[in-house]
């Protein structure tokens, strides 16, 4: 397969380097980075890819190129290599929400340039070059968009790919990507946020100590709740309109629980209690979760 | 050890009989158990206990009371109780809230028995005596509830009775264990419901299949929401003061995240991100939950 270059490093970027390398889906891997730490990391790690300094030495030697940064940075990084790119290039990105990134790609792209989006449902509350891993993708979905003007070879040529790492691929437009993943991921991660700061605010101004006592619930928003802040902070900025619709539906149905608990109506909340607990069946039936109790933590 | 009888042998009713006959805490357990399919499984599981099938009979014979029903089962046990009880009895329970049911407790509870409340923070999403076990208890806290009347020699004995079953024991009163809880744990698992509830009511007016992609966030907040639902409509309706205040507070920060998000505000976007992952590594330092990312569990 055509040479690869990895824009961004981290957790994904990482985990890409390892696979490809591992299942020698290329020729060469280029990696470029700019956190200089992240350098080191992965000098340390003994990454099997080239570390280059120079977009534009490289990309002439390039025929796929992956961007593994946060959303915000596209911009800036299309702008250095966009007099260096051909219509022969395949590029994607590996962003968790579409259309505005989609957006700030056509507006900022060279003319007659191709970008297949993708989104591979795989993540974590750690980030950076040393908590990647080779599996990171196995069994796991990767959402491919097809918009008007998606180029279908390229996006035949992404769907084999992500299934040479390990992925089950699945193709969408950016509208329904951005819908689902404003309820399935987006909205998650921003009420994980919200409810540990909740806890933060009640803690001070009691003078409490809840933390010790977060094994009763808040353990579990924790985790999410301490994923990389640039990243999310760009997921939301970008599927905003999504999100926020996603924010009042949520209030809405709160505020009935509300209600219901306030007024003691027994049946409404126990027909609320007993309808979400089919969802976790369905998860784990879909091998989305792992069936222990506990995620089998203790 | 006095012969303890065990009310309610559910999951943690049957994790206590598992522990005690292990650690030969009593002499004697005894079991009483109201669902016949429960007690089809303990006698399958062999758990070491008798069970009973009429409470009156085995009062006299039992030292240490426990009640591991839900909370809106005290009262009629109680009221069938009540007659067979005698100062000496030490009654505990396991519920998760305590002001309202201690009023509960106080109103029906013949004069001068003492009743004197625990809660050990040790629970999961699966419930009935068949997921059990008898570690369940082992490093977990259990709040002992002190307050005006609180008989002292019953709070020392629970404090060394939790002691054996593995736990780590800590004393505060009722108003301030309802109100930690309500943040800790009570709001968590509302917002837990809460948000499979919403994406469960998307899924159905946009005909998306959402399940499938819940490894992006859902599937850790579908594991609380499948509690059992009867604890939790026991535990929002006794501690519906705090658990309103608690919703208020997060309804209130929430929007101010959505106003954050919609003016593009990432400095304040950014602080709040950072501010919550502080208590991730809090919660795990103080080994609250596992150190392993995604709990371990890919």
């Amino acid at each position: 397969m055509k040479n690869i270059l990895i824009i961004g490093c981290g957790l994904l970027g990482s985990s890409l380097v390892r696979k490809i390398s591992k299942k020698k889906i290329s020729k060469k891997i280029f990696i470029y980075e700019k956190s200089k730490k992240n350098i080191e990391k992965i000098k340390k790690l003994k990454l099997k890819g080239t570390i280059v300094k120079k977009l534009k030495d490289v990309i002439p030697h390039t025929g796929f190129i992956i961007f593994c940064t946060p959303m915000s940075e596209y911009k800036k990084i299309i702008l250095k290599i966009n007099d260096y790119l051909s219509s022969d290039h395949i590029i994607t990105d590996i962003g968790s929400a579409k259309l505005k990134s989609n957006e700030i790609i056509r507006k900022n792209l060279k003319k007659k340039i191709c970008w297949t989006s993708s989104h591979p449902i795989a993540g974590s509350e750690v980030s950076g070059p040393e908590n990647g891993k080779e599996d990171l993708f196995e069994n796991k979905w990767c959402v491919l968009i097809k918009d008007k003007k998606t180029n279908i070879k390229h996006l035949n040529f992404l769907r084999s790919f992500w299934k040479k790492v390990g992925s089950k691929t699945v193709v969408m437009n950016s509208e329904k990507h951005d819908k689902i993943f404003s309820m399935t991921s987006h909205l998650p991660h921003l009420i994980a946020y919200n409810l540990v700061k909740s806890a933060q605010d009640f803690e001070k101004k009691q003078r409490y100590n809840l933390i010790k006592y977060s094994a009763g619930g808040l353990r579990d928003f924790s985790r999410i709740a301490a994923s990389n802040e640039i990243m999310w902070r760009d997921i939301f900025f970008n599927n905003k309109t999504n999100v926020s619709k996603a924010i009042d539906v949520f209030v809405k149905n709160l505020h009935s629980f509300k209600r219901d608990i306030i007024s003691g109506n027994s049946k409404s909340v126990i027909k609320k209690l007993t309808q979400t607990k089919k969802v976790r069946s369905k998860i784990v039936k879909l091998k989305q979760d792992t069936n222990k109790p506990d995620f089998g933590r203790n």
